[in-house]
């Protein structure tokens, strides 16, 4: 990990930062453990110290810290999403749940926070991480060149994020093998026939959503199939049924799409209903995430199965070894499996 | 609310407190505040006394108090139900997402914790306000006889409670009018020439459960339909189908079908199309909550429509207003309104 700024425990001390601010240690330790006893503008100066050293105080420190009251039984979770598009998204509630699963054990709590994008969400792990509210924090929807993979691991922040490694920095990371999940959809459905398949995918902007495409093209490619189109959405079902009209609407229909969630699959069903086109006969259709939802549509709809609830346990036990500092070794979560149901079978037609 | 034990700020007061416990009022301010100086034995005496009177210390008091850090801008929810139950349930992911909307708008968090009963929600409410880490809480999930509305009370937590004023005692409520849509539904029916309704309802412990089931009951005797059936549930999509089958394979199947949820609904119409009847020719479908899943399935379902991410956000706000000692009053959310969409209909012939 020694590409990243972050710096543990152990390597920056007390010293260094009563050193670096011009106070004693018994003021660092006032300051941080926000009790009175020194000015506001000292506090001030004490707590740049502490961010730009990334100073982490030991477990014993905390415990030992009356003001700590919460920050040992609480785990962190910002999501920048509109608030409105959040209780739409099966895939959220099933991870929260998991996680939650983890928590319970340990009894302990989440504290979640909405915010409108990744500058705010920054703001409020930084707030709760220097003010000892959180134990750690879980990082979701990482971005290419995400920024929260420095400046967080700038404050020492323990985290786990949800993405690759090649965009978590140093971050401990639990990931989904989203390009093996990709290959598998895409040579099931060249199997069965189909030559001409499209995406409708999530957010431009998320790193998931780029390898995926990069995977889909990459993929069509080593089959000899035609160049797929794949088309961004925000994960709505309202933008997923938009995408899919305008797919089966054009000249050169594809005859499967591959969805990059479920509630998009679902839409992208009711929209061939609407068009007169048969599922699967006319294209068959391959969801993400496999809620519940994939199983009371008719036809069910074949997805790629994610154990959403599992991955979100995952991660929160791997947050509490990066918080014990028992383990900080990023893995891979279960990968997915595809699970063929009514929604994709041949082609009723060739298609060249 | 004077038939509750709540006893809110300025009755009961500090010196009450260190009476009640045998110390000074500086040995209860220090044990509040989570401080050195008191003992440990001392410290669980004097918060047993905090319990017992039902102490809440003013918000200066919170204010100037150093470990508070926290409470003033967090709320809770705690939600005892299975934590892979709850990532199937639309309505929690929109209802945290309206509560969010308001807690962003404050630069407020969320604390959430899933517990398995109404006795470890007590507890961990009991413990977070007592501990100061919250400013005041969400009571969801309501059923006759809680003892929350006893027991929270007691210990003088703020919170808002979603539930009809009938079922929580003295703590300010928000409610949906169920009796008021279970009848405009049926009604509805009624017109269309349904005389055999049936409904898959939800927990048959909950406060709403158990009236709409008496709103059913007393709106099919006043309309002269048949007696209506009604199953309980565990909310899911499974059992919302297994319901669905019992129903719609009984000699005297119904041509209508009221569900508690939308899931459940959903779950319905592909029962319905596994078992070869038309909807809403052979069945009419009628959901409750109406996410975003009712216009995304084919035909649409109609449903009882209810602005679950509005009722999140007008409880959380109406929270603020208790924190903050402005407004204590209960009031019923916006009313569920009938959207007719496809899967209502006449019945294809007359039952009787």
């Amino acid at each position: 990990m020694s590409e990243t700024p972050v710096r543990r425990s152990g390597r920056v001390t007390i010293n260094d930062v009563a050193a670096r601010a011009g106070v004693s240690r018994g003021a660092v330790s006032l300051a941080f453990n926000n009790r009175p006893g020194v000015s506001e503008a000292t506090r001030e100066r004490i707590m740049e110290a502490v961010t730009e050293l990334g100073w982490v105080p030991s477990q014993t420190a905390i415990k030992l810290s009356g003001s700590a009251t919460g920050a040992a039984d609480t785990v962190g979770l910002v999501i920048a999403r509109p608030a409105r598009q959040l209780g739409l998204e099966p895939f959220y509630m099933e991870f929260i749940s998991g996680a939650e699963s983890v928590l319970e054990e340990h009894r302990c709590s989440l504290l979640l926070h909405l915010v409108r994008d990744v500058t705010q969400e920054i703001a409020v792990h930084r707030e709760w991480w220097q003010s000892r509210r959180i134990a750690g924090s879980i990082l979701v929807d990482i971005q290419q060149n995400d920024p929260r993979v420095t400046e967080l691991a700038a404050i020492g922040l323990p985290a786990v994020a949800v993405g690759h490694p090649s965009l978590t920095g140093g971050f401990t990371s639990v990931w989904t093998d989203d390009e093996a999940a990709v290959h598998e959809a895409v040579r099931y459905l060249a199997a069965l026939g189909h030559r001409r398949i499209a995406r409708v995918g999530g957010h431009p902007s998320l790193g998931h959503t780029i390898i995926r495409t990069a995977a889909l093209n990459s993929i069509v490619a080593e089959l000899g199939l035609e160049p797929a189109r794949s088309v961004t959405t925000d994960y709505s079902g309202e933008q997923g049924a938009r995408a899919t009209r305008s797919l089966l609407a054009s000249p050169h229909r594809p005859t499967a799409i591959v969805y990059d969630n479920d509630i998009m699959a679902v839409a992208g069903l009711s929209v061939a209903a609407e068009m007169g086109l048969d599922v699967p006969r006319d294209v068959s259709l391959i969801a993400w995430d496999d809620s519940q939802l994939c199983q009371l549509t008719h036809p069910t709809l074949s997805a790629m199965s994610h154990d959403v609830f599992g991955f979100g346990a995952d991660v929160t036990r791997r947050l509490f070894d990066v918080v014990h500092r028992r383990d900080l070794s990023s893995g891979p979560a279960a990968p997915p499996v595809l699970l063929p149901r009514g929604s994709s079978a041949p082609p009723r037609q060739p298609t060249d």
